[in-house]
C-alpha cells in the first residue's frame, strides 16, 4: 500500500464513517501513524440519502471528500480500499490494494441492508444505504412515473405508481413523508397526463408501532402525520417474498408494486476474521469490551453500528445510530493516546443525546433526553442539528439554500435521472 | 406513446438541449400541441461540464428537470425516448417506446464527439459531452491519483499522472485551465506522499493557434494564461492512436498517459432517416434551409449543431454554439406559428453575440462584436454570462456559492469518485 515506514506506531482504520473519522480527528495531531481505509473516497452524510433518493438533495452536497477532512496532518494516509479480510495473529489487513501491517486496528465499517436471508427480495428489492445506491433508486421512481405514462396496462401502471418501502424506523418514516411530498406538491405538476391520485404509499412495519426506537408520544404523531400526507400504513406485517411485481406479506396483505423500498433493517458489516462465531452477536454485530476492544484482542477495536458493546443497561448494545458511532470514536481516539502512554484506558459511557426524525414539510418528532416536541419546532430543530453534523461549510451552504428553495417554492429540482436504472437492475452504460 | 389525440396540429420536437428547449418555450402558449422527446429528463448546460469532471461543480446544479421548464402549459407533453429512426414518408417517429405521427417535426438532436473514425481513440479516450461522461471522467481522475500512490513503477505513476488533453477549442482550454488549478490548489495537500509536480497537463492542437473559433487576440493570451498555469501546448499535432497507455502522434511527439481527454471535435448527431447522403455536409450536419427547414422537406426542421445553413456568409453553417442553437430555436418557434397562421415564413439572420473562455482563475478571453478583453474583468464577465443561460434559480444559487467557496477556499469539494470508473471502461454495479 506504499504507507511509509515509521517509528511511530500505526493505527490503522477500516472505514470511514461517523465512527471512523470521529477517530480519525481525534488522532490526527497525535505522535502516531494514521491509515484510514474506505472503500469510497468520501464520507456519506446517510441521515439524508433519503432526500437525494426524492430529488431534494444534490448527492454531492451530502459526500464530503475524506482526505480533505485530515488535509494538514502528516502523519495520516487515506488509502482507496476495500478491505478483504484480518489477519489478527499477524496484525494483518489484506485488501485488495495490497497488505498492510498495523500496531492497533479500529475496525469502523459500519453495517449493511439486512435482508434477512432472503435472496429473492434482495434481488428486486431496492435498498438506500449508499449514494449510488440512492441515486438508482431516484432515477427508479421517476422512470417508474415515465413509464406508467406509456402503459394503458391498468395494473401495470398501478405497480408502477404503488410505492412499498418496508421497514418503520426513521429511514422508512422519512421516506415515507418525503415521498408524499412528491406526490403532493411535484408529480401532478410533471405528470399533468397521468392521475396521481392513484399513487400508493404504503409503509410496512413488523412491529406495532412506527419508530419504535423512539417514545411513543413520537410514534404516535409520527404515525399521524404520515396518515395525514395519505400514507397508507400497515403494522404487524412482514415482507415474505418479492417477486419484482408482487410482494407477499405474512398475512393475506398483498401488494402489486415495482417498487420495493427496503429499509427493514440493517446488520453489522464484519470483515473476515474477525467474522468467529464466538465473536458475533446478534444484528452480526462484533462483540466489543467496555473500551472497545474486540473480545480477545488487546489491539483490535471495533466501533460504531458492526460493534457491540453489551452491558447491562444496553443488552444488545447501543443503538446502530450516529450519535454511538461518533461517540465510540472519540473515546477510542482517547484511549488509544492512553495506551500507548502506558496509562489506564477509560470505559465507554454512552450519552444518549435523543433521537428524531422528520414527517415532510414543517413536521417532525423530536426527542430529548428531558424533553419530547413534535411539529413545527420539532422541525426547525431537525433541520439545525442535520446541518450542524454535515460536514464542510460548502455541504452546509448548498443543503441550506436547497432547502429553502424546496420550502418556499414547494419543489425539488434534483429529479434528474442522471444514471438510468434499468428494470434488470444492472446500470446502464453511458451513451 | 400514448399522447391524447386532439384537432391542433401536434409538433413533435427531438431533443432538449438549447435549441430544442428553446423552440419549446417559444411554442408552449401557442395553439398546437407540442410532444418533446429526449433520451434524459434533464436539459444539460453544456458549457459548465467541464467544472463537473473537475470536482469544482455539482453535477445536479447544471442539469435542469425538463418537465419543469414547460409545466402549466396543457398542451406540452414530455417523453422520454431515444429516437431510432424518422419515416418522412409517413411523417412518423420512430421511438424505443413506440412510434408517434406529426404534423411538423423539429429535429434538435444536437452533436457527440467526433472521433473522426478511429476505434482504438473511442475505446480508450474519455469523451465529456454528457453528464455521465463528466462524471466518469471526474472518477478517473481521481482514481489516478489513487492508484499513482500506490505503484513503485515509475512509467506507470507518470502515466497516471500525465494528462492529455486533444483539442484546443474552449473545452479544451477550460478543461486545461481547471487541471491546472487543481494541481496548484488542491492535490498537493490531497496527496502528500506524492510528488504532485510530476503531473503534467498537455493540451494538443491540430491547428497552429488555441480557440481558432476565437480572434488571434484571444488565441494568444489564451496561450499565455495557459502556459503560466504550466500547461504544455503542443499545437500543429494530431493524435494518431492510443491504446490506453501510449498516446501516438502525427510527428514523433508521443505521450505515455493513462489519460486521453478527447475535445477534438464534435459531429452532428443525425437521426436514421435524415441521414441520405445528400442531406448531409461537413460535419456529419443536416442541410437546411434559410428557415431551418430540411432540404426537399416541408414540414422537418433542424435546428442547433446538427443544422448546417450554408450561405455566402456562412459556407459551413453557424458555429455549434449555445447561441447559434438558442436563435435558431427561437426563430423556427415564430416560423412555426407564421406557417400554421398560412403567414409567410422570415428567414433565419444568425447574429453573433461574441464568445468567450475561462482559463482557470481570474483569467478568461472574452470576444464582442465590438470589443475584445482578456483579464479579470473578462473573467467576471465569463461567470456573469454562465449564470445568466444557466436555467433555474436554485441551479444558478448553488453554482454561485461554489464558485465563491472555490474562489475564497482556493478550493473543489465535489472531487468524489461516486459512480467508480474503472479502466476497462465499464460501470462498476452497486456495491
Amino acid at each position: 500500500m506504499n504507507i511509509p515506514k515509521t517509528s511511530l506506531p500505526r493505527v490503522v482504520i477500516i472505514g470511514g464513517g461517523f465512527a471512523g473519522i470521529s477517530l480519525a480527528r481525534q488522532l490526527a495531531n497525535k505522535e502516531l501513524q494514521v491509515v484510514l481505509l474506505d472503500r469510497h473516497n468520501y464520507h456519506t452524510f446517510q441521515p439524508l440519502l433519503y432526500q437525494v433518493s426524492t430529488g431534494g438533495l444534490e448527492p454531492d452536497s451530502i459526500a464530503y471528500p475524506i482526505r480533505k477532512v485530515l488535509t494538514d496532518f502528516p502523519n495520516f494516509h487515506f488509502r482507496l480500499a476495500h478491505v478483504d479480510e484480518i489477519i489478527p495473529e499477524k496484525n494483518t489487513v489484506h485488501a485488495d490494494i495490497g497488505k498492510l501491517k498495523y500496531d492497533y486496528l479500529i475496525v469502523a465499517t459500519g453495517s449493511k441492508t439486512n435482508f434477512f436471508g432472503n435472496k429473492q427480495i434482495e434481488k428486486y428489492a431496492m435498498p438506500m444505504k449508499t449514494v449510488p445506491e440512492s441515486l438508482n433508486l431516484r432515477s427508479m421512481i421517476l422512470e417508474n412515473f415515465e413509464q406508467a405514462l406509456l402503459t394503458s396496462d391498468i395494473n401495470e401502471r398501478n405497480a408502477l405508481m404503488n410505492f412499498v418501502i418496508v421497514g418503520g424506523g426513521p429511514t422508512g418514516v422519512e421516506l415515507a413523508g418525503a415521498l408524499a411530498e412528491i406526490k403532493k406538491g411535484i408529480l401532478p405538476k410533471d405528470y399533468p397526463d397521468l392521475d396521481i391520485r392513484q399513487m400508493q404509499i404504503n409503509l410496512v412495519q413488523g412491529g406495532n408501532r412506527l419508530l419504535d426506537v423512539m417514545s411513543e408520544n413520537a410514534s404516535k404523531k409520527a404515525e399521524e402525520f404520515l396518515q395525514k400526507l395519505g400514507v397508507n400504513i400497515w403494522k404487524g406485517s412482514h415482507i415474505t417474498d418479492y417477486d419484482g411485481f408482487e410482494a407477499k406479506t405474512n398475512s393475506e396483505l398483498c401488494f402489486e408494486t415495482a417498487t420495493l423500498i427496503w429499509a427493514a433493517g440493517v446488520m453489522g458489516n464484519v470483515p473476515k476474521g474477525l467474522d468467529g462465531k464466538d465473536l458475533i452477536a446478534k444484528g452480526n454485530r462484533v462483540k466489543v469490551n467496555e473500551f472497545s476492544q474486540v473480545i480477545g484482542y488487546d489491539n483490535i477495536f471495533a466501533i460504531g453500528d458492526m460493534a457491540v458493546m453489551q452491558s447491562e443497561e444496553f443488552p444488545n448494545g447501543h443503538p446502530m445510530m450516529v450519535q454511538a458511532a461518533m461517540q465510540q470514536g472519540f473515546a477510542v481516539g482517547d484511549n488509544l493516546v492512553r495506551k500507548i502512554k502506558g496509562n489506564p484506558m477509560k470505559p465507554f459511557v454512552y450519552k444518549n443525546k435523543g433521537s428524531m426524525a422528520t414527517i415532510g414539510r414543517n413536521k417532525a418528532v423530536v426527542d430529548l433526553p428531558k424533553i419530547r416536541f413534535q411539529g413545527v419546532f420539532a422541525w426547525f430543530v431537525w433541520m439545525y442539528i442535520h446541518l450542524y453534523y454535515l460536514i464542510g461549510f460548502r455541504n452546509r451552504m448548498v443543503v441550506f439554500i436547497n432547502w429553502v428553495y424546496n420550502y418556499i417554492r414547494f419543489d425539488r429540482e434534483a429529479r434528474l435521472i442522471i444514471r438510468p436504472f434499468k428494470k434488470n437492475r444492472t446500470l446502464v452504460e453511458v451513451e
